[in-house]
């Protein structure tokens, strides 16, 4: 899933989202929920109507940027309070309320507030995360369960709700949060806590476990990870959804990605080089534009470079994920 | 003509540019030999294949850039020396010159070196510069008329060349260049030195008299024009093509153009205003976003908004000489 975390994917347009052979998209519910406000995106009958998207749309559950973003953040069981990172007003999310601003958004894809424990927490700090998560987790579900029109005015579409697995970088606690997350029976899950500062092998480990202790059928979402060699291991333990900004965010810094790694826009090698980002690649940007014209227009600080390797950038994890699928399909994965 | 300055217009695709009707755009010579330089666009076979634009394209000559951008400017008759805005570096652009770096860009309409004076500039002044742009006039033919492969490495395609009217605010002076210039016999016109400052009547009376004594059938240019109220009024004066940086530039700085005039979409009055830019407007962004989306994107500091109002700006500008083309047809301008 491309990111949009202000409803908008950056730099290019929901057409060329489309294009690029994306299916869904990633919402932000924190960024959306201080601005522009739940009120208007209410009165616009919801997110995919408010921000013209009519494939289905993710939503976080804005926990991961009240604990990246914001400030005086404050954890307890009723909730989190933080102030805005825009203007410092002061907020309360609670599970009850961070369903219902999904719900007025429309979401296909809902995700329940959880708490992220640090890389090195202690076992009883990511034990106590687990347990709360999981009563979070229920109260999300109740909220989510209730008949329409009792929470607030919900919007007439979407409205799945994900459970979420925690546990840290233990596995013992993985198992368990994964049990008691399944014991609710959600559609499906996302993986959280992971890709916040631990070795690789790590990562993959706790993944596993994750997903070994969920229903083998149902969908699983391993939140904020989307490196090419990450996406490829994480397939093979298990997880078929993945959203991550690092393909948009490397194209505005200049980078775009092929299949021998990250290259540098800016680079003079590049100067009069009329070949395109990626050879092998069917996007817009590569099949109309060459890396000296791309390098020339960044340099001029012009804003259609941006555009062109969001565009490549993009359409290089779909074209991954559409060689894992197949490769999935002929048991070679 | 919307205006690629650096061979690209700002912030939309190719696509998008003839997807909003435009058949033709206009390049800046000073900017795209400053960089990337003749020497990347000869490399690449020419700026069209450089930029991927198949239409026409339609350079100007450098000499308003250097007037307006550069800096230790000098002019002589045998052209001017100037420092590079970007660097520094100290450059010599003759009517000769000016002509072989279009010829390798394989411009479809060039521009020769000319002589723009101030608004309010004494009459001898102005004189002077109609005899020279006279005489660089001639020097910028006889170069352009020169056997292909004389003038350096020529582009195969393109190369038409205007010829440019100049005189001031004067209208003996006007009418004197025009007769020098169309004595040249050019394929078409420019009309340079307005809308420099002055009121807009005084603009209109030396249009007219320019076009006046010009060749009706001829094409004729008004070079850097383009709010839509001056545009009407310089088509009854005879004038065929604009070109403006205008609706690219206010759409960047957050203005839509309507038929009721320029509004800025910031204006909280458009929170909530689940309506398009303009109601009447069948470009992209009005087809497919509300003013209260684009507003939030504006604020939220994305890239979006800037490509949708550059759209739909650029959109209303095709759709205003739509409108006029077919008044012309009619009879009823």
């Amino acid at each position: 899933m491309p990111v949009g975390t202000q409803g908008a994917v950056k730099a290019v347009t929901p057409l060329q989202v489309m294009d690029i052979g994306a299916q869904m998209i990633l919402s932000n519910t924190y960024h959306l929920y201080l601005r522009p406000g739940i009120k208007v995106i209410k009165k616009a009958g919801g997110l995919h109507k408010f921000i013209g998207w009519d494939g289905p749309i993710l939503t976080d559950s804005g926990g991961y940027q009240v604990f990246s973003l914001a400030k005086l953040r404050k954890i307890s069981d009723e909730g989190v309070t933080f102030s805005s990172h825009i203007d410092g007003s002061k907020h309360l999310l609670t599970p009850e309320k961070v369903v219902e601003i999904q719900l007025i958004f429309g979401s296909d894809i809902m995700m329940p507030l959880d708490e992220c424990v640090a890389y090195n927490s202690k076992k009883a700090e990511a034990e106590k995360a687990v347990i709360r998560t999981t009563r979070w987790a229920r109260k999300s579900k109740e909220m989510r369960d209730l008949p329409r029109g009792k929470a607030g005015e919900r919007c007439e579409t979407g409205g799945e709700l994900f459970g979420i697995v925690q546990g840290g970088m233990y596995k013992d606690l993985r198992k368990r949060s994964a049990e008691e997350i399944r014991a609710l029976d959600f559609p499906g899950y996302g993986i959280g806590g992971l890709s916040v500062g631990e070795p690789k092998e790590l990562m993959l480990e706790m993944l596993e476990v994750s997903a070994d202790n969920l229903e083998y059928e149902k969908p699983k979402h391993l939140m904020g990870v989307g490196f090419p060699e990450d996406i490829v291991e994480a397939v093979k333990c298990g997880i078929d959804l993945f959203d991550c900004v690092i393909p948009t965010r490397l194209a505005r810094h200049g980078a775009f990605l092929t299949r021998d790694g990250k290259e540098i826009i800016r680079n003079a090698k590049f100067e009069s080089d009329f070949t395109p980002l990626d050879k092998d690649c069917d996007c817009y940007a590569c099949k109309n534009f060459t890396k000296a014209y791309i390098r020339h227009l960044f340099i001029a600080r012009e804003i259609l470079p941006l555009t062109l390797m969001t565009i490549h950038n993009l359409r290089f994890i779909m074209r991954l994920m559409e060689d894992i699928r197949e490769k999935i399909r002929k048991g070679s994965i």
